[in-house]
């Protein structure tokens, strides 16, 4: 099954927040949750809601940067994958 | 000696860049990249950034994210813990 990616992006925050928990009520342990040029921030708040709301029932996988091409440019990313311990 | 920091903030983004060249010319070879709040997505910038002007001599040890105390508010933060191989 190909890894579960949320994409952050102009959604209010706690659209982000709601999706990851949906998903690991599916049964969905691992995802990754992707921002792109000025929403990285934004995922890192998503991150650090997910850690309020859930605890230490979320673990911190790692977390990838860099850039790649995204609609015919170049942006930068990050991706945050995250457990969920259940 | 305690570990270089930069912290990437409102200057310009080459300024961040050439601090961390200058750093490293001088002999120090690990240092973070920090960004908090909105400066996240810059700090990712700055990292791109270096590895577009030097290339493989810059290595990525590890990136870390959550949330601290930072003039009195809880504020996110990244911090990009990078290498230079010489």
């Amino acid at each position: 099954m190909p890894e579960r990616v949320i994409n952050v992006a102009t959604r209010p925050l706690n659209d982000y927040v709601f999706n990851v928990v949906v998903s690991f009520n599916q049964g969905i342990s691992e995802l990754v949750i992707k921002g792109r040029g000025k929403f990285i921030s934004k995922a890192v708040d998503v991150y650090n809601a997910l850690l309020r709301r859930l605890g230490d029932s979320v673990e911190l996988i790692g977390v990838n940067i860099g850039s790649e091409r995204f609609k015919g440019r170049r942006r930068a990313f990050i991706a945050i994958k995250i457990r969920h311990k259940s």
